[in-house]
């Protein structure tokens, strides 16, 4: 009985790369139910994969998390298999900050191993393409139930990459919050969650004013987009818990000139 | 022994929006495959969505029909799972007009229960993703042979919202039918199917004159694009066995203004 | 035990038409694995799709290789279905050149048929939807098992539409190429593969003088893009170990105006 896997990517759908990954999987493990989380992380975008990854994996079933957002292919990054505690979960990919926050949600390192020379990649390896010749077959094999030690050779786990994450600064009357990622629709999700909101005065069915550079916009902090009008800016909790800015039926980040990393601060109002 | 789980949506494929509802039904019904329709429907196009459906199912295994096109997720509507007759197949989604037709073409409801406080629907409940929380866990638990009773509260089965289908007015030597959909290649088809072809007087190898609104144009009915020259107009056969109107090598839509709605009648030229 | 069944197609995304398909399959032969490859091959590329096919099939489980890349669906061409030695493997596709270079690289032609009147093939079949009506259904059955002689008629293995594929002309000093593939990224593939290196001057650290038409571009041979800056034209072994042209963060066949099918002459330097 094979473990699940699940795959995100940046290899988009217009070529075959994530598709042959799949290939490579189902030569070793056919049994192992592949579940494609998305391929389409913008290219080369490890911040963005990192999220998603993060947010992705408590709604998956425990099993080989594979993910590959790799610039760096070619480069003498590592390759890792990490495991998690508790569920016995595994994540494979590149060392790059990818798996970080996936990894701290999910519990901290137990075990790693760095893959880029394992015995299970394929022979001959490319030097564009590891999805394929490393980490899908390596996945594959820990789908199978490998342990972690015959994959890779082991290091330590405190030297994985690790990515920055913002934290809030948090008051009672104003909370210094930044924008983590905007998307497709200019929604701007920030660094604040909905487990802050206690500490601070913000309440939903009141207003906040939110202050971008030297300007200050007034927005409601709403459960739905439905409860304002096309065009009003509102604070809301999004579907993974963080408090996000949107303006129902427009772009937020473009009315409020917001880009991930921007500072944002919100003053609850009465 | 789970049934089949066929999914489709507006999620696109650029966000993790599927992929984490795939993962979702991979950790409730392991054993469930899951046949990814398209989640390509334009964003919030109920109707779209609802034509696609009621096209692709016939195609289908029985089992789970899982469609989430949700334009009022957050709002009171109801959130359905809908047993129909005669292959005991399974609809789950909002109840917005989406499954309508393909109820219809299904054989009509036999069952019908509001999911929308389901047992099996995640907790904590996000406000706008409903897809993860409500639809996809419970479509999962059906999958797996649970009754509808106990996925939700019964609802009367002439309750649903219904989608309004038009519908051609047939004659001999005059048609009048209406746009349903344009594809991505300037297609129009129209409400008119082959089975109403006998009623009239259109004749395949025949020309048929096309007015639209103050204009007539002139259409060779074909089997095929090959059969006539590039810029040609045609009316077609498509293969959801509905009439449709084509420019080979261009678009029907731009050359005759047309968009989903509009009426056109077709008078067969001897 | 049914077989796998690769899918590739020029479906595209926006579309349920791959998914249509996959019910299809679903329903003949629930148990069989489906691995999409991609469904973002361009519309009607018949070379670009059958390269893509043949690249990426040796990193697959031998089974059943379903191709459909059709613009002359409706026309008479005839449907395939192909055996290919050693590992059985049996492609599914049109007879118009799509399935010919895998069949090469798999080891060529044992028996073929025509499936296009196929007993197994969907009625009533469609004007313009092969994939569904004809090819899915043939290879689902075809992953149960059904031998080829079943699903249509015999035809002779040297009768299959070929496509033409270039040759490079190679020597010590002078090797004449040519463009094979544009990718999204500019890359320009060519008909050079890492398995004709041996015969040339051409060493991997070295410089290589790339004449198009009548210009003259210096190039360096490296392994990665990372061993040059920016802007700079490299020539490398790609991921299927063919040689190719790129330009570090820039499209080379835009800086060297290249298409598929452009002669270039590559010129060993010292």
């Amino acid at each position: 009985m094979a473990r699940p896997i699940t795959f995100l990517s940046d290899y988009g759908y217009a070529d075959e790369f994530a598709g042959v990954c799949r290939a490579v999987i189902a030569g070793i493990a056919p049994e192992a139910a592949v579940i494609d989380l998305t391929h389409g992380v913008t290219r080369h975008a490890i911040r963005e994969g990192a999220t998603i990854l993060a947010n992705a994996l408590p709604y998956a079933p425990a099993g080989v998390h594979l993910a590959v957002v790799d610039p760096g292919v070619g480069s003498p990054r590592r390759a890792l298999a990490v495991r998690v505690a508790p569920e016995d979960r595994v994540l494979v990919g590149p060392d790059n900050g990818l798996l970080w926050p996936a990894i701290e949600r999910l519990g901290g390192v137990v075990e790693a191993v760095d893959v880029a020379l394992s015995r299970f990649r394929l022979e001959p390896i490319s030097a564009t393409f590891h999805g394929r010749d490393v980490f899908a077959p390596v996945a594959a094999r820990l789908a199978l139930g490998v342990p972690l030690s015959e994959a890779g050779e082991e290091i330590a786990t405190d030297s994985l990459t690790t990515i920055e994450v913002s934290e809030p600064v948090i008051g009672e009357s104003r909370i210094v919050a930044h924008v983590v990622s905007v998307d497709r629709f200019g929604n701007a999700v920030l660094d604040l969650a909905d487990r802050h909101l206690a500490q601070t005065g913000l309440r939903m069915g009141n207003h906040v004013a939110v202050e971008t550079g030297d300007r200050v916009h007034d927005a409601a902090f709403t459960l739905t987009f439905a409860e304002v009008g096309p065009g009003e800016l509102i604070l809301y909790v999004d579907s993974y818990r963080s408090l996000a800015l949107a303006v129902n039926h427009a772009s937020a980040a473009d009315r409020l000139r917001l880009a991930p990393g921007d500072e944002v601060v919100l003053r609850p109002q009465p």
